[in-house]
């Protein structure tokens, strides 16, 4: 069969990872690349051996040759380039959140429906082993009905006020940046997971450092080096949030998220309490799944293609105790979308079990809701 | 020197571990016990030596023999057995929350300070060592400002809806039950460890199993005994709570408490962010202290008489490595207490670093704070 | 019931924590305490209200006021005050090791059979909960056959070379150091838990630092002042020990402990593999029981009064949560031995549960055969 | 440039590993596979897009077109097959151990000087990025002289009498299983880390399961699959193993190895205590390692990109916080190797820090030693 031909746009660090993963992927090819620098999309197609080099998106997205792009540009630019890509025939993987707000991600599902593309969202934490054996488990009744949840996310890459973003600029990343950023993963994370809408929320959006020192070269995220040349700037989005969650049961939970927690890299937690049994999962330990009971001691269930529920072994895909790690959670859901994808092309019945527009478009609708609730200190109606 | 006589009043579970850590304390003696379970009372006046016992907390606190009271009953009778122990010219040790309400508490402060009672309030886990510790890094200015914090406090002892306790009633309990009972332990270790006050708060109060089967003999907290003749009962206090806060210098917070979560026991965590560092403290291994850098390896710092800041030492009384407990911490605040009433006695200059009932009646406001909140939808200002 | 009435002879460290814990034992009153330092137990006296101090252990053997010894005096001595106190009617509990070698352990098994004392040895390691829970799931069969074990013993107070102690001493301490003070634990710990002797070992004892400063004062163990006036000694024991170990069933295991081992204090790892299961203990979290399966997740036990085999539910005597530390280990072991101390002198029937003289001639009896193949390299079997 | 082509022979698990990861290495094609079940490299081949396959080895490496050779085959095909491919001009990877003794491995390195061949073994372990950070450190002085070190390597897959692997087979395996599997593993850890050769070994193998169960048909390893028609046999190879280690500055180890250990499944440790430091890493947790310090607290310090030494930044290619696994540690070393090879290929010089076959000479020389030691019962030398 010939191969699937991908170009893809944005090549940071987020695209560097797309890149190495989709080397894994049987029967895919990368066609070629894209960036608005194109010296950077150069030398990442020369060290990969990839064909082509656009320095504009709608070249790229023009190409016939191409059958799927990922998009991995900042926030501003993604309702762009997926509803352009999607009108352009192809099927699309991008990068979250999938647009500015949810009146865009609406209109790009809506899109996506009428041209029947195939979508992912990369919602990459989902597809760590253990967590997709938490939701299984959810699914087959072992937690109960879901009762509580918490959790938080947190990072210090913004930890100073000499590191700087266009995370932290409206005009790039929207009207929030860590509750869009690193909420919405873990929003998604929740909802996987016990199966269950957030319907209702409660935040609190704070900027910890309301001035910092902007670069005038413009860094990448999570670069740590310092500018020498900068300019102070006032910033208005959050670096701090907090957000009560209500699920469609009733459930209640609570999420922390902060970007200036010195010490804390990529720390997400989700400890889910039901009436049967309650799940832990942290990133910094992301290959056991704690398993609290009242009656008897908590267990520490391990990865395991050979303890996990069925449908979940494949995500395990080395034998028990050699630990996956974040490139094998990004490999797993594009291993979910191209073998889907495959199908699609063949004319062949699959399931779609991967986050698609339609999964980005809820979690847009919480942070919607989260920066509404913000402003009017209020609860707040998460919309569809 | 005359022993210090104390007269205990409440000999359930936290009743004996006030009994058990006073034989620790030198110069201390317990005089008499008092319960409305007489039965109780004298037994553990038998097993532990002590000559008087009496059913009526009244006339324990009439005695002319006895010099301190320790109130370890339920909230409800919190108050009238502190203001009459004041009255009667003893000093006082209560537990926690210190009474019912802000306006309670407040009183209990002013007829302290009116009679010169030397007070204490049962918070207990700030005195394990690093705890300890983190607050002194704080003074001496290596955190740097207090910028954010998160934490919880999390059980299970309620999880069935067999579980019963007299903190679910309002009428022994007050107007809450999870965020009272461990939100107020809670906001004593953030206050004390950042030196900050709790100034705004916004608050979600749950209640997750909304019937219960009450015994009808009534059973101890933390009895995992299943009753055999029960009674159906509505319950109205809440057992999951959430909060919001804000400090006096504005730095943000979250808090989450649940008493229905599987797995967890007394499973507290509180993480403050800084300008310079971060710290953690988790109670499921209270014996290190977890501190946050950006631009090196966290440090794990172990409770250690010889390591940590000079006027904390004395709280890790054993060689580094051999840990300290439950029963330590409560020591730990016990001798704090009966070094500074035996200084007091003597005529002594005394420092009081142990929470008193003013710390008792500012947790009480934050808690009425929370409890408003949760009635409103809105953030409310914590009263004095 | 008359108070049992305790001389303490050695008020150095590990004296300190005996006083400390006798205070909280029912029915036990400390009448005297004795050092060669007459100055350091007048303190103690002073402090903790004990009545009588002498300067010389056998004044203090002598007093007829005394029913039961505690020997905290270095190795070197153990012996000689173990045997005059038995012979002067008292019952003993004396520290680890219990004499220089086993031909002296085995006089004193044979001298407390004759008098019919009641001995107890301090090995306190095995009275954390979740260590006692382990033995009893042993007795009953969960673990199947033990089939191998391993762990280790680390400590840092002797990392530098101007750390000194009695232990590095042969005069003082006998053939070994730390496969002694340390070694002796864990063999206890491994039989305690396995029910099993341990009958042939192959040992390699090594000095990392051959050289030290020894102050001219004379330091006490743990502590980590430098001292300003010293000498430079040749240390010719043991700061490094391994050995292999057989048990009775032909089970193997390895056995790894250093003084030396900078950042380690108080690190005690003991891990049990079963034909059924597998146990795992470690003294940096002494509070849980890790428990290892092939064919489902492992199980983390935390200490629990409610769900611990019936039998060693007292030594959890805190609702589950509230980690015990070591204190409460020396507690629970101090306080089985005056329950039973309590009904033998009330004629009365008692289990000895608690390690007795006889258990510390069996370790002793391993710490010579280890001495023993070390000096030829070759294995040894282990004496009774 | 052309792509540099591989012929892989072994398709079981670790094969399976190689193909997966030589996908991810640009510049490098796999060009065809061969397997004595021509089946399973068949599936192979064709789920990967593999051009060629081949039932027999010697034809592979006859292929012209083939530029280096993975060696994946059991334990005694390794020295024929490294040795074939060298004379066939080809550069080699080899699984470990290199060869079934050191007499083979020698002839090995002498062959692959003699033919100018790039080898390398994939020890792959000591590619975790703070691994190589621990070795940096040690370079660089950080740790002061070794003056101990400790460790195990337990797993679970042998625990059941019906589990079976050719590795129990001394006709397949050599003389030794798991001292040779695992321990070769964690010999080359230590040496690697330390920068120090083993120079004399004590050695205990046993067999805690004397009688096992084989599959009539021949299971792979790790497979948890019970065999419906078995037969009973005799096992005489270890399954237990323990070794006391000297280095070649008298430094002292002992490390623990074991196949039965219920609920360890690839739970490697490794502790060295230097003269002003400690290092701890454990298989379990592997992004961080443990700095231990007698006089501060101890540190954690996570693998990253932008704190490690410099050298070893590379193997830590995601932003700090997203875990690297066991894929992106064979990554690493196979970058590594490719690196090499490209330069060599172009000329130029080049640097081989990937363990060679030299180094898989050493570890066998070990492995020799142990196995020699264990059936004197006597400490034996290592030889060269």
């Amino acid at each position: 069969m010939d191969a699937i031909r991908v170009g893809l746009i944005g090549t940071g660090y987020i695209g560097m990872v797309h890149l190495e993963m989709l080397r894994r992927i049987a029967g895919v090819e990368v066609a070629a690349v894209a960036d608005a620098n194109r010296e950077l999309a150069g030398s990442a197609a020369e060290r990969l051996g990839i064909p082509k080099v656009y320095a504009n998106a709608s070249e790229l997205i023009a190409d016939p040759g191409i059958d799927v792009i990922h998009d991995c540009v900042p926030n501003h630019v993604h309702f762009a380039i997926n509803a352009e890509a999607i009108r352009a025939g192809k099927d699309v993987l991008s990068e979250k959140p999938l647009a500015l707000n949810a009146r865009e991600s609406s209109e790009l599902v809506a899109l996506a429906a009428e041209r029947s593309a195939l979508t992912a969202v990369n919602f990459c934490y989902r597809y760590y082993p253990v967590v997709q054996e938490a939701a299984a488990r959810v699914r087959r009744g072992d937690l109960g009905e879901v009762r509580a949840f918490l959790g938080h996310f947190l990072q210090d890459w913004l930890f100073y006020d000499t590191d700087y973003s266009w995370r932290l600029d409206p005009a790039v990343a929207g009207a929030a940046n860590v509750i869009a950023d690193l909420g919405s993963h873990w929003c998604d994370l929740v909802q996987f997971v016990t199966g269950r809408r957030i319907v209702e929320v409660m935040a609190e959006l704070h900027t910890c450092l309301p001035r910092r020192r902007k670069p005038k070269g413009g860094p990448l995220s999570f670069s740590s080096a310092r500018a020498e040349s900068s300019e102070d700037v006032e910033i208005k989005l959050d670096d701090f949030a907090a957000m009560f969650l209500r699920l469609d049961n009733g459930a209640r939970g609570n999420f922390t998220t902060c970007q200036v927690a010195a010490g804390r890299k990529v720390d997400i937690e989700l400890q889910v309490f039901g009436s049967q049994e309650s799940y832990a999962w942290s990133h910094v330990h992301p290959n056991a799944l704690w398993i609290g009971r009242r009656d008897r001691g908590n267990e520490l269930f391990y990865e395991s293609g050979a303890l996990q529920a069925e449908e979940t072994q494949k995500y395990a895909a080395l034998p028990t105790g050699h630990p996956m790690g974040y490139h094998d959670a990004v490999y797993n859901l594009f291993r979910d979308y191209y073998e889907a994808l495959a199908a699609k092309r063949a004319g062949k019945p699959f399931e779609a079990r991967f986050p698609d527009f339609a999964t980005g478009h809820v979690e847009m609708c919480v942070i919607d809701a989260a920066v509404e609730s913000a402003r009017t200190g209020r609860w707040t109606k998460v919309g569809r």
